[in-house]
């Protein structure tokens, strides 16, 4: 195995972790609905920052890029439209 | 302006999103000490990730994503920091 293989390697197991960390978060909660301790700002502005890295997998061709990102959109994106409706339904109820 | 240019500031406008998006959820939790909704999977394997985007940056000798990836360690180790030792109290306190 070369240094080049051990460097990809170090890469893709990088990128499962990060884009595969938000699948327990998305699951805790749509389970849970307990979204009080969760920032709105961090996913609006993460769920705005994984669709540019999406955009510039799109610009440069890389497919990895590509698709780690597209999956880590889907959960991030599916936490942030859970903390908006969840937060908006534990205003009207006080 | 070159076309090689433009995807660089999308890549740099994507790692700053990213990274910075990290730093409200860690004031949040600081301040609110509000852990019950942040899951304990999802802050470990993306610490964990993290550590190993880091490994990769300096493997292939990249300083933006050494940079990007030593600011995020640190908010998501807080971060992860914080769940323990909230959870830990919540448990005690019942």
């Amino acid at each position: 195995m070369t240094a080049f293989a051990m460097t990809d390697l170090l890469g893709f197991a990088a990128a499962t972790l990060t884009t595969a960390s938000f699948l327990p978060q998305a699951w805790l909660t749509f389970r849970t609905r307990d979204v009080s301790g969760i920032s709105l700002g961090m996913y609006s502005v993460f769920t705005l920052g994984i669709a540019l890295w999406l955009a510039y997998g799109i610009a440069i061709g890389d497919a990895p890029i590509i698709v780690a990102n597209l999956v880590t959109l889907t959960l991030a994106a599916s936490i942030l439209a859970m903390k908006v409706a969840y937060s908006a339904r534990d205003r009207r109820r006080g």
